[in-house]
């Protein structure tokens, strides 16, 4: 199976900016995406990273080895263009953001059968997916997950759904730092540590909180 | 296995005022749960609830038939008060507002092993359990799924994570009712859309979108 894990690699994770500096939410990606390519590793698979464009060797992902291959074409775009054509191996698309996805979770994934193996993302996403039919494209726009299934009925594919907290929680939004924190010990939570935050608990879902006289170096 | 789920009837679901009106969450709430005892009673097991005040007969939830204990103490006392002693069969905490929960994830949850079984939630929380170990107590209180966690830890009891999406979305906020719509076809969902809520897609996560001249009576 052919693992790729499309990584936007221009500004990444700008919805992190109420709590993340520019360059720290570009640390922070990539701290994700070296604890996702360890999670599918792990799992014998070889991942490939089609990134937005080329990024240094000298970081702790040039020198992991990992094939990257460059395209600045929108993510649906790119994606399409390396989905299994008649009589190709399978394809599996896991999205670069899942910190807490781990070599059990992906297990899952690429081992269900079905046409399409879909793991939905919170808000509509489709954070993982396995493609084994030829007529099958993907459209990340919008609610993916509904217009992916909408998708593989229009093409009689048939759909397995993941169920998997782990693989559907990306890390977009500031409220998802929690997740890192509490269920994840990969060096994207370690970073995190690192730079003072900590679980906030009050009242409802719990918080980050981020100590306001730690140095952005520390 | 004893299952009890654990249901707060006075002003239920106030994190979700911004969208939905007292009453509108009171309905609301009870539609949640009528969902969560069907999923369970799907499973062989007969679901107590456990409501901090009596409801009424005449309802769906009454017509039911499901055993109903009324006890108005905190969540935590509550739930610990019916935790297996000594020589006890094991006990499930199942939460009232897993609109996504199908007989299928609850199944994974009852048949895992395990002195202490967790299924965590979305922020920190414990969404789903099961007590095998006569000494394990519960607390509810802020980041609960770790402490939790420690608790088993410091008596020693062997602890089973669940990885279930279904499992892990609690319905708490206005942005949590597009995952009810996206994954269920239960009587919440039919609440919501029968109001007129839809999916709002646009950037970033999908959003809940109400018309504003839909009559609340519609």
């Amino acid at each position: 199976m052919q693992v790729i894990v499309p990584f936007a690699a221009s500004e990444p994770k700008t919805r992190l900016g109420p709590t993340l500096s520019t360059a720290e939410r570009d640390a922070f990606a990539h701290a994700m995406l070296v604890d996702v390519l360890w999670a599918i590793t792990e799992t014998g698979h070889e991942p490939t990273v089609v990134s937005t464009r080329q990024f240094g060797s000298e970081g702790p992902l040039g020198q992991a080895g990992h094939d990257v291959e460059i395209d600045d074409r929108p993510l649906s775009v790119a994606v399409n263009d390396r989905l299994p054509d008649a009589g190709d191996r399978a394809t599996a698309v896991v999205m670069a953001d899942l910190a807490l996805a781990t070599p059990a979770s992906l297990e899952g994934l690429f081992a269900a059968t079905g046409d399409v193996v879909i793991a939905p993302g919170r808000g509509g996403g489709t954070n993982a997916l396995v493609v084994r039919e030829p007529s099958f494209r993907v459209d990340y726009h919008g609610a993916s997950v509904r217009d992916h299934r909408e998708i593989a009925t229009e093409i009689e594919a048939s759909v397995t759904a993941i169920d998997s907290y782990r693989l559907g929680t990306d890390i977009d939004e500031p409220a998802d730092l929690v997740e890192v924190l509490l269920h994840s010990d990969g060096r994207a939570a370690a970073w995190l540590r690192e730079r003072g935050f900590s679980l906030e608990t009050g009242d409802g879902r719990v918080r980050v909180d981020r100590p306001a006289d730690v140095p952005s170096n520390h």
